[in-house]
């Protein structure tokens, strides 16, 4: 009915930026050659590790997370390389679709929109391929269009359990910064991630992290490539500088960004989303209301993706909630356009914003004429309540 | 338990400040002395106007709601007048207290922390006052510290009825811009406001709103002023410009907010408060929780304060609430401190930062341990969703 | 000619405020009844005292720099109070004239809108005054409307050499943060100031600052007062709170910019200004122009005022240099009005900024047919080198 | 000396950003799938056209103008097409460089790093490739690296002399909105262009124009490509939506920057690049210092390179200006690294921001012990005011 008061932005990604944040990203632009820069580039370039988990290289494009699923794979594979994926959704099949278009090969050797991957469907492939045709296997951490999260350590375990060679890379694009992630320890070769989501930046930069065995792969890939190319990248940013023109507020703000996530400590951010979610799958439950993720093992933290009511319409709830309510929530994609909406509680977030965010789903079904069980809301601030600090 | 998230800045002012707005006072400030800012003041002074529903000039000060108080006391009186004031609350008090200081005589007719101004009383009294002695009769529209609105118009009618030739002098500091308020209509003589409640921007400006018989009043009244006076302010206000520097820019602010009221429609806007103050009302009957305001013709459209059960800090709630959920509530100030805490529901707001609102209030029962009934956020909800545009 | 590139704002004040101080007041406003305004209030009412070099209280007003002036007098005196004052230009007359609405008795004892000061006369009408009726001195330090600085130790030395109780009252508006003061050391009792100068802030905080004498002073004196009344604030203050509502986003902005003072060092700062307005004097000599300070000793760090020749409009050379280069020159007030104009090279300035100044009035003098000599920029560049560190 | 008043950021690029950009870039994100978003990138695709002055489609990417290099030839041209290339500094190189990279053959039949395009070379060279091997003509509009504008309406000309049907592809990425193009009034295929020059951006956005012809070509070129593929991006912003998150904050940004160049009047943008060139121009021939462009027909209204005298550090020079006077100077690349600086007059910037700038030249000259004659300075501001509006 109004416009006024805050929007709420409860799409997963672009999550809401934090004021100090935007704030940062409006400083004025600086010369990207100068002193003060190298200064501010070494400095975020060495933070954004720790966020990665890494000791390793991490790369800053100015690009959205789609240019970096490409950076991952055209630095790392060659013209006709075999890769596997795994679609738990319309982001892991968008990627393999990426990989189709720069010639690659991807396999996809399952799919699960309702759930995580199952490393042993993992294993079970790569110990077929005994000739080590595939490169590399391509995972979503978290799958941003069904709320599944896929435990990365498993898939680890499934291709050191296989004895194969392939590289395995990582979408967390929709999960840094929200869902525990550990390049290192976990044995990630490649990292990609963006700003839009868990770093709680505006969209426009995106990352790879790089382990020393694609490192070693890139030097004989021959993929074309330039933009992307990690060798110059990793050679000018040992200076603090970039080789191109680099987003240089995007970088205030990712220091800034970094800052806050470190300050609260990134145990405490991802017990705060895990707490959140939970919240959000009881008021589900409690609606009588279907999680699109089926595995309790794999519920996202990030996001919640509920099953609309059979012939029903995502959408159109959806429009009527941004509309009587100012809530932008997620839409169905792909295979469930329409079918589902999405629930983002990622980010700058906490227990009152998804309150209200919750507040909104309820009082829109009830508007749409959605079937569902009262009580969604009371049940997750019962949950609130009771796992608040005493 | 976290800092994480927005904010709820749920006191009865200052309000949140809308980004437009705020990013209007983050311009660069500029040269008060200049044709531009010229236009700005011209343009400013005379959008105003619409908001107190007045023909007639509204002043601005930089300064707090307090200096306005001021202003409008030592403008229209002389040393030793005797005004008539009824003590709806702490800042009626306040004012009243003032009055005294800057040598005027308060004759308090009336006292009321759970209601408004009874007319009945204005009028006796002043029919007492056959020798006219009185001159000025000072009620507050909306007292902040209660959550009770004053019918202003009633106290027009009173004061007519008494036939007595008192001006009349209206605080609608928390009242304007959420609170409909009628100026010339309602024959107002004097309106004070502030800038940080239904205007939404930071504090810092106040304003008189002059009408005829108090700027004749203030030709004859001898009380010493200088910064608050009228005459100077009102004579070269009319060329865009002010008699000593103005706060740039809050009025940069206040440009914008005054926009963004007048396209939302002010009818709209004061039906917007008076829902989410209702649905405010219903979750703290739900909860079983007393309403300071015993009058529902003067139920506060702006906030709501609530009384705590016997022998239960407010304070002590008030401070759970804001480490626990992060939202600051309103004390309860001076007769009624750590008794009530008082919700605010003006300004920016929407349905869903209520609801973020009342589950933190609900949440935080729970946790600091104040009996209350389960269901207030459930019954707020409902009547949202039942009176939401189809 | 076009209204692109930065402005140049180059009047006495406001000055341009630094774009982290604009960032800062842009902050969403917070409870100023919470645990973290009172940090922050108790945080800027002590780093404040550094920058007038005081231990005594520093109040902070939400308005203009003439409500502190009205301050400063209302607290200290009593009605019939007589004051000594010293024309030194049109700010220290406006102050002597609130004086005498506020009920005081002015005495101006000398008069020089071409230089300080002359401390000698201080001295001699304060022995003529044996019975000690002048209750206060006040004095402007830097007189924005001629480019003045009054020494004022040597009127300290004068009052104490002529054995005179009366209290010194020193108004530093557009002196505080960019030319030196001493409030302990210099035996100032009342220090008057505002934000928008050298503060760098935008306007709309002013302050006084109170030694024990005028403390004392302001227990017996008898003006009525409420709104500027010093012993509400001091008490409040000394839990980091205000009495009524503070102008708090312009706190967030203080509190940076003291920062940015402290963190320069204020020697360095007011080492800048003396800089840079030798080198404006140098253009304005250079181009065989006058300036309005006749008296070296007296030149101001924050202002130069030139006089126009003969027959020539200063506004509409103002006008002219506004219109085609975007520049914003003060005019001449009172009784220089369209005589003079001002150039201001305060708070946040440096060389460039100051080249690009006065190579706007040079080319201004050239379109508007001011007769001049050439080379006034070329000088104050050859002195800007010649002083810079090698 | 001091780090005290406005940084003059006088780089050929990132141009400082005027606030009102900056502001807008500081909203809050919304949903990129939102009907707000829809209209916003409708708005905006379409504006956009008004500045590079066509009539086909303008897709823009989130990325550097590195990246909308890649995106002209990867979308146009496949595997071991020749293009034609003109070195006429170190862009035009990289570009060449970047090209062989992605598996082209630039074939460079021109080297001139002190003017621009010959275009009697490209006809010549085009007539003698009479297989038509060569697919494209790869020129710079302007050249960052040395400050030349090749006049792109000639090499359009030669090539339709040669009867050549090589696409016209152009690197205006240092160009559009400070120099005038008209890519469809001058035949250009592809335009390729940047955020953060004259569309006063921070950098983050990079840009394809995309006439008949070439979009045509890219329907059967078979480089590889995803992320930059014209295609699928044409089609989704047809709708106002793009294929993957956009960087939704610069968008706003650049809402406004077009609005602001579009308010001005391009002539009128291009007419102030012009002038202030034209100053900076005569302040260096004052000096007696070389202009590293020796063709006067191809001086570049956004930069201008200055040759320093034989044995003197150009990168010296600049640490000392910036140092002493707060200004960043541009570098010397790669072949005149160290031997010259360049000035950027480009953007936001107007006759008082260049005459800081060149103060803050020559003062450097005196600082550094560059040999230098004097009067530059004066030279460029006769040169102002003589030309400045009656």
């Amino acid at each position: 009915m109004t416009k006024a008061g805050r929007h709420f932005l409860q799409i997963p990604g672009p999550s809401p930026v934090p004021e100090p944040v935007l704030a940062a990203t409006a400083q004025q632009v600086i010369d990207h050659r100068s002193p003060e820069f190298g200064e501010l580039g070494a400095k975020v370039l060495s933070k954004v590790k720790q966020i990665f988990k890494t000791r390793y290289d991490v790369i800053i494009y100015p690009s959205s997370g789609t240019g970096a699923w490409e950076a991952a794979l055209c630095n790392a594979l060659s013209p006709g390389d075999k890769i596997m994926t795994y679609e738990t959704g319309h982001f892991a099949s968008l990627w393999s679709k990426l990989a189709t278009r720069i010639g690659l090969v991807p396999i996809t050797v399952g799919e699960n929109w309702r759930g995580g991957v199952d490393p042993n469907v993992i294993e079970a492939e790569l110990r077929k391929d005994t000739g080590h045709e595939i490169k590399a296997v391509c995972v979503v951490h978290n799958e941003t269009s069904t709320g599944s999260t896929t435990r990365i350590k498993e898939v680890r375990d499934a291709i050191d359990a296989a004895g194969h060679p392939a590289l395995l890379m990582v979408d967390t694009i929709s999960g840094l910064g929200s869902a525990d992630l550990r390049m290192d320890e976990w044995g990630i070769d490649v990292v990609v991630a963006g700003s839009q989501k868990g770093l709680m930046l505006p969209p426009g930069l995106s990352f790879n992290a790089v382990g020393p065995k694609a490192l070693a792969a890139s030097k004989t890939s021959s993929i074309r490539r330039s933009y992307w190319d990690w060798a110059e990248m990793i050679a000018i940013n040992k200076t603090g500088y970039f080789p191109y023109t680099p987003a240089t507020n995007l970088l205030f703000g990712l220091d800034k960004a970094i800052d806050m996530l470190l300050t609260e400590g990134l145990d405490n951010v991802f017990a705060r989303h895990e707490r959140l979610a939970e919240a959000t799958r009881r008021a589900v439950q409690s609606w009588g209301m279907e999680n699109l993720c089926q595995s309790p093992r794999h519920f996202s933290p990030v996001l919640t993706t509920v099953v609309m009511p059979e012939g029903h319409s995502a959408d159109a709830y959806r429009r009527k909630v941004l509309k009587n309510f100012n809530m932008s929530l997620g839409s169905g994609l792909s295979k469930v356009a329409d079918k589902v909406f999405r629930i983002g509680h990622l980010g700058d977030i906490n227990e009152l914003t998804l309150m209200g965010t919750l507040a909104g789903c309820e009082m829109g079904f009830e508007l749409a004429g959605v079937p569902h069980q009262k009580g969604g809301v009371d049940t997750a601030m019962r949950y609130l309540a009771e796992t608040s600090a005493a």
